[in-house]
């Protein structure tokens, strides 16, 4: 069931990847690249630093081939993927939190402090995007859009963290409960327009 | 041997890597960063993925001096390199080739699964010319210039990968082999100027 | 000691990262981002490189908190650190000779050969300021601004390096001269404004 909760993540990450590149004018090869990329790139990164190599990444089938599906998707059938931006951006946000939250808890499992599992949760959830849009040539959204969408992930990373200090709460429910209340966050941050500030006096 | 041709692959990707540097006006010293990530980048990357630290180019010493000769020699003759850039394009696919089917293979020592081979392979082959993009300001060329730079190296390592899983053709001719196809591919993608395609509609 | 020496040289790298995100009107959280990876980044790097996973980044506490403090400070008063950039400039030279001599050793330590130790206190002293630049989206400024900046960091990592390898020298001396011969030179090249030069016949 987790399982399965990754490869939507990672599907819906890939689809977010795959549309870059298609605003981009990339070729096919670009879209393979940056798909790949969002989609795995900050799993990948968690992995490196606390030392699980191979990365999962690199020992899933399917981590690889859902990329590949969803960007034959985007390549055939890119101008629908626009339309229903609404729902891909409900996904993505659905990614964001449950990457957080696998992120932060797999940290823990390498006896990181609390502290290191929540920075980890926030790379897992944030980390592929950054790579997509260094790839892309752009700044990383996430510095400067100003839309809350690394605090959510921070504090779903930090809830899961908290509570995963009690052994009695390990499981599912705590797991789930963290990435909905990441999810709901930035749900709510899109929908009511929260914006994170500049420095004082560097205005709107 | 294989030493040898690897030396010879770091050595056309460190020009390349060199020659980028000289493009951008940058100094003496982006000239050797650009030359040695260019070179060194990809294998550097597919190391840290399979766990083989310190990675290869962290401990041999001609692997670091050869991009040094490279960036030398480019600082004091790169008119007589923008000359002979004919010649550089085939010492790269020739490396190219060569860096896809050792990469792969590395991975498959490393008990990869023959998808996740293929996919270092491509890596160890393309990695550092993204990094050497990336560093110089600008989207990687492979995920846009259309021409068939990373098809040839998955071509490569795919092919390496399937003889690779009968122990009785471990060998220097099916590694050769697999690395001339990829080389043979990329210099046909010149010369016939194949090209991949955009996303469905995006058009030339 | 040299734990407060470190947490000096963080605290710099992360100002400079944070100012780099006011320039750029990034918002607070491009802020800490840029400051983090500024501080940490080349210490990350190493780390991964010679195999000390989880890199110390990841299990020191006070390492990930003085960056956030930095940004906290970036954040209200900036307009005061960009008047007295001038000894922000000298801390950042202090920085620079403070990581490529505890970087290289750090290397030797991990039994590198002098050469890779030499080049991993390079990358332990630019690496945090290229991630900086490259997710600011520009290239980064040591490839490029030609002031001598990674050469003053080969010289002290070289010199460290060299005295390391009797074992009777191992000391707080030898470091802490290492350390302020990189940074003298640092600063002497700022002062006379020494240059590095482009490729021959590229011109001013």
């Amino acid at each position: 069931m987790p399982g399965v909760l990754d490869l939507v993540g990672i599907f819906v990450f890939a689809v977010s990847g795959a549309l870059a590149a298609v605003q981009k004018r990339l070729d096919v090869v670009g879209m393979v690249v940056l798909a790949e990329i969002t989609a795995l790139g900050g799993g990948i990164l968690r992995d490196l630093v606390i030392g699980a190599v191979p990365p999962v990444a690199f020992t899933s089938v399917s981590y690889v081939v859902v990329p590949l599906l969803a960007s034959a998707l985007v390549f055939f059938w890119h101008p629908h993927f626009t339309r229903i931006m609404p729902a891909v951006m409900l996904f993505d946000a659905a990614g964001l939190g449950l990457f957080c939250v696998t992120g932060a808890i797999k940290a823990l499992d390498y006896h990181l402090s609390p502290l290191h599992a929540v920075l980890l949760g926030v790379i897992t959830a944030v980390g592929g995007g950054i790579l997509r849009d260094m790839m892309s040539g752009q700044i990383p959204s996430v510095l400067y859009d100003r839309q809350l969408y690394a605090l959510p992930a921070l504090v779903g990373a930090t809830v899961a963290t908290a509570l995963w200090q009690q052994p009695q709460l390990h499981g599912v429910f705590v797991s789930a409960g963290s990435a909905l209340l990441a999810f709901g966050l930035r749900v709510a941050a899109m929908r009511w327009n929260w914006r994170t500030p500049r420095a004082r006096g560097v205005g709107d």
